[in-house]
């Protein structure tokens, strides 16, 4: 049987856009099906009352760095965005109502290449109605549905179902239970697919026992 | 010259013990000087108004599994520690004290070891104690001078100082003025130090200088 992994992403992450770049060379690999899961990431970091890095300023500088020299060491092209953190409702709320899995692929794909390899601010309806249109699809009329009541209870639906699933970050890709989170842990993913991860259920669920004799105090708010 | 790398950490971070049982390979293979600075993760979460992973319930599992998978594949022994999180500041206070490095490397050996390899609380003054006086110090009387308020005032500006440095995390390794941060990381700071860094300060200079378009609303305390 073909593996299945379920690919949990927001055009936000450029981590998300560096994963995604490796998805066809595992696709090839272990011939996988990959299911495509937008969310928003900003309401992955509501539910969890947790910080994204662009919002922690030292962590901007190194963040950025990382993603640089990861994307150089793959060979990947990039570009800055137009501007970050954007708003990415839209381009999200369009790619979920694309139900046909081959042109839903197509539209991530120009999606994530607009943003973070062409400076194209897909923050901007009309941007995503022009990708849209490029592989094929009918980018206006899917921008004016996208304001529906019902493509936005879509978006929080999806975003919903995937923290039901233990999603607390993007890029995430689940494969039956294993949760793997993060450009970096497709290598743990990898090893996963190829029936060499070493992880051991028995000695996880010592780990899990162990119960915390000190806690932080809440921070003040700044 | 022999590149001097400064090495923050705090005993309550299993990542940074796994940095830190990767130093003496580094410090063989390149020369390195190593600079030791116990801080407060906790006084750094406070600073940045961040979260700690073991304090975000679905990143807990996730974290754990990743861990464990890393120390298996470099072969790094480990136990559940005792409780977690657990109350690091004596230990912290006491390391700040030694200031010998040699006698203040192996008591960050040993209190490391005693956490995540050995299942010891070190929360406990008796167990700092004792931990110090099997690397021949004199236990007793550095868990005593650690309640004075010139240890806490040591550990507080320690912190502080990191956080000047750039510092949001543990562990972190600062080579002039380039931040690694985390044990992933330690691969881009070995190519660095192999001179095949691929960052570019140009390129970086202009990803600063995007703006942002959109920004979260700040989530309810919860």
């Amino acid at each position: 049987m073909q593996p299945e992994v379920h690919f949990y992403f927001d055009y936000i992450s450029l981590n998300a856009y560096l994963a995604w770049t490796q998805l066809p060379r595992l696709i090839d690999r272990y011939s996988l099906t990959v299911r495509l899961h937008p969310v928003l990431f900003a309401g992955l970091l509501n539910y969890h009352g947790q910080k994204g890095p662009a919002e922690i300023r030292a962590k901007v500088h190194w963040m950025t760095k990382d993603v640089l020299r990861k994307a150089k060491r793959l060979g990947i092209p990039l570009q800055p965005p137009s501007s970050h953190p954007f708003n990415p409702l839209c381009a999200l709320r369009v790619t979920l109502s694309v139900m046909e899995h081959e042109r839903r692929w197509q539209l991530v794909d120009a999606l994530f290449r607009a943003t973070w390899a062409e400076s194209r601010d897909i923050s901007q309806p009309e941007v995503v109605a022009a990708v849209a249109n490029s592989v094929g699809l009918e980018g206006e009329t899917l921008v004016e549905q996208a304001q529906l009541p019902e493509a936005k209870q879509a978006l929080l639906h999806s975003t919903y179902e995937s923290i039901k699933k233990g999603v607390f970050g993007v890029p995430t890709m689940v494969v039956g239970e294993e949760l793997f989170w993060g450009f970096d842990d497709l290598m743990h993913m990898e090893l996963f697919l190829d029936g060499q991860d070493s992880f051991e259920a028995q000695e996880f669920s010592s780990w899990l026992n162990v119960k915390p004799s000190s806690q932080r105090k809440p921070p003040e708010s700044n």
